[in-house]
């Protein structure tokens, strides 16, 4: 029962920033990814595996937000199956020209059922590979990227959708409640063999959480913290660094200077044995967001980046979750 | 252009030692391994992150061996597509029994183009996953079994009938020669989207090199070498700890007492990108096998072990490579 | 103007426990010191460095507190020079006969001005280092106990006395208040060249707020936290991995069963320099206490155990700062 | 029986290159130091915790050689006292005016019994600490200087010069021989309250092995290595990272292209305590100089720089240790 289209991984992000020059600070300098290309309203970055043109893209905008999330499949073709399926769906769609997201070929974006923008392409332009150029390393070492967190309403809608239509398998979830009353909250879901591609979280939403990037290892993350901070950066290290209970990965959270969050991430595991059983947590086992006890900062658990409309680039507002807000991230 | 199997990664190879009570304290004591279950003849050792019964077996034998090396595929049936292939190609090969092989459902076993002995197969017991119970990691702390790297005498065989028949993709290879007699020296293959699951090397074959086992960071693989020399096993480290050029890993390599070679590896980076380019390296850069110049001892060079027959478990006499022996690894 | 008597270092301390055996899980199991000793109401225990008896010793009592804190001086002669300036100084003291304490030699107690308990003493009996036996250290690998860190509510007086009598050196202080209002907050005082063997903070007292012990890198104080954590201990973490601004080190925090506080410490620098000038800090300074921006907890701001009269054993009832209480650790 | 001098540590040294923009390239881009002055014929350095003007000086020459190694002490007047020393023992020795040596003040060199040159200096111009300048610091993050390591031929009469004269304690040392034919092969000798500020060793001499620096831990060692690497100066990294058993160091050497040793070297421990029993290693013991068994190249073990007379600046002619020459190091 193979799927007639593969989707390889998450390949990239388009967020909107309001001055380039202040992110090109935060993301270069300060995160130590390397500038592909700039125009007057695009910045696009690669980290230091990356041979392609683009992880990230950083667009001037009005405020921080989600412009796409990009998946990348292993064929041209597939895009035109994944088109037919989005039809059938009745899904959202638009396609996007060659070049139309620079040094892309042709991609075709959808609204999911969450509302959050997604893409799917195939072709990118090539660009220099830095990984052994040690020497030309900054401080911040980003490897690639690794995942996106999203906020939704409706996780039982969106989980059978990945899963069902976009063959996306699950590593680990959250559930609330218990007995009878149990229900998911939470799904890390992956298509490379890692915890995730996609997180989904059960949270007044669309919004988007977090760009996670991943980095060789723990000390990475820590020099990231220094070199951040010495730079003037420590009130956007949200979230101290620590293990995650969920996905056992090492971490820290920062925040653009428009509040963009990204996720420097290390030590996940290899997911893609055929008889996996997602790993499984309660919302209130004290070690499932932080495995050494400590809780995130309440901006970590309720602020979030609002996602646009992708035929009207208009930012969606977010519905919170009935019938009442959940307020633990 | 879909194949009709699906052949996940690397999931376990089995080795013969000629003292398991020995081996237990190498590989258990010293190297870190769970025992998931032993016998008078076999010792199945898992490692941190393994929900499954085995990634290692220890055989009692003669001398240091390879019995088999195995992959695992996505499904039951795929096993029945790889036993028409192998018929239509005139490859050796013989079904295990579930079972047979302790904790492992129906297997089928060939003697691969160079020679070496592989084992395809779906189903293997669950074990208890060790990755969240740090308090009983040891201090050597191997996460999962990573690839197998072979000696071979026939490469430009070999190469083809991984690429073309199984579906593996490469990474990185090694030319040997300049222009015209420019000619495949090695080669990095994956099935897994990391740099590989198998490399093949040309060297005197068939022989097994080592089995290389993935580890969470540098420091980790120092921690090891620390704790295996205050053990006692000080001369059981063959190659000093460092960086590759190829595959861009930090390593050790170790020898088992019986003289089975294991690489403890991190750091190499995701291959999955439906465009990868693999990386080209010359035999005679001199940063090709250590990137910061230091050469491998001549044991590592020159020493591995023979492979078994899979029908009568005799140990294939190695042919050097013609027309004079290769003797740089 | 050389001394009469020469401080090495803070070499030991005693705090309360209730229960011993709670505690022995939590300080060998947990943190890996080693036991050298233990009766029914003692443990003594020391760190992979430490070639003499012990570098903390836990008594059982009816809750946390302070015993004493005790430094080494470099000859036994020392000790009569000290007496008889205690003596000169009018400071309450109180001789220990050899074995008194297990395994140490005479040593001379004193309430130090600011009402802390506090030990000097020249002769320990050795006991067998565990530096270079790697395969017996536990996942927790603290190598040393690095300094004492006190609260007290009359630092100007506390600091001149160890500055000017006990030939304590300032690596750092933080002060309070600006232009003609600014005075001394917190010092820290060395007598080794590290940052500090005594940490003064200006706070309700006399308390004793934590012992700091030297770890040899980041990456094993987040192996501490993982193997504490798995252990069940994960509360016990109170305040996550960090940078200090002070000090530059980097450290967690953890609370043993009964409330006694240990931070594993590791990244100062050489402080003896005849010429160093002391780091100031303004207790205003975001990045002080973090560098990284993020705020310690209530707990370890507000939290701290009582002391014992070094004559009577009694703990010594803190007062408040004054005119009102500083809030601000 | 306290000294009328107090020498603080090793802290700077002084050795000639042939090409000053090409050490610049080396030491300032490849090793991280800062530069803290520079004219035709010097380059002064400092590393990121130094408060002074340098910890090293390159100084343009014929050939790599050491021109002096040198010790601060604790004040102006233990120059004096340690001239009347000088003077009674008859050892070569001459003052060194204020600014002669660029940002120091008045020094006495000596040629010691080994025929080491060397500097005792109180007095030195500040700099900027760049310690807390994380952003600044580049790949390569020597923190200071810990020790110098040299050749002699005589080391009993040196080992006993540098004890009683000069108040060095010993933390380690190597014999050879057994039994009646055991004698002192290698001491390692301290001031600072580390393993070592001088090494001796039994070799040809007097010879310069290398300068060692302290780095926070191994995994900046590593970092270094990739980054000298991959600035071309693979062939640089002559000694592969690893433990020493003397010291209990995590170690990598280096050559600058003129072929001065650099030791990059973290992880010894405290060596102050009055009690402190030398550790003692046979010349034998294969874990004596790398604890994980592997054997130094030759060059390591057999190439080392001249040193220079302090009056005349000519290089010493080494002599073979008597009765025939000793190939170990
Ligand atoms: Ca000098
Ligand atoms: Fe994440
Ligand atoms: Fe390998
Ligand atoms: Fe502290
Ligand atoms: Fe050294």
């Amino acid at each position: 029962m193979k799927k007639p289209f593969d989707i390889v991984r998450l390949h990239h992000v388009e967020v909107t920033v309001t001055d380039l020059d202040r992110a090109y600070d935060f993301y270069v300098h300060g995160l130590g990814l390397f500038e592909t290309a700039r125009d007057d309203t695009h910045l696009y970055l690669r980290a230091l595996e990356d041979a392609n043109h683009h992880c990230l893209v950083l667009t001037k905008g009005e405020q921080a937000s989600l412009n796409h999330i990009a998946y990348r499949v292993s064929a041209d073709e597939d895009l035109d199956e994944l088109d037919r399926l989005f039809t059938k769906l009745g899904t959202k769609k638009k396609w996007i020209q060659p070049g139309e997201e620079r040094g892309q070929g042709r991609a075709l974006r959808i609204q999911d059922p969450g509302g959050l923008p997604v893409e799917f392409f195939f072709e990118m332009e090539k660009a220099e590979r830095m990984l052994q150029k040690f020497h030309l390393h900054k401080n911040t070492k980003i490897k690639r990227i690794d995942h996106a967190n999203c906020l939704i309403t409706n996780i039982d809608e969106v989980y059978q959708w990945y899963s069902n239509h976009l063959g996306f398998m699950t590593s680990e979830y959250t559930v609330k409640g218990y007995g009878e009353d149990e229900k998911m909250w939470a799904a890390w879901m992956h298509r490379k063999p890692s915890v995730h591609d996609l997180a989904l979280i059960s949270e007044t939403g669309p919004r988007y959480h977090h760009t996670g990037f991943w980095m060789d290892d723990a000390k990475s993350i820590l020099d990231a913290c220094d070199h951040l901070a010495a730079m003037g950066y420590a009130r956007n290290i949200e979230r101290s660094p620590g293990r995650h209970g969920t996905s056992n990965a090492f971490f820290v959270y920062v925040r653009d200077p428009d509040g963009n969050r990204i996720e420097l991430y290390t030590g996940d595991y290899f997911t893609n044995d055929p008889d996996w059983e997602p790993v499984k947590w309660h919302l209130d086992d004290p070690q499932r967001a932080t495995f050494w006890g400590t809780e995130p900062p309440v901006s970590w658990k309720t602020e979030a980046v609002l996602v646009q409309d992708i035929l009207t680039g208009i930012l969606l507002e977010p519905k919170p979750l009935t019938p009442k807000k959940q307020e633990t991230v």
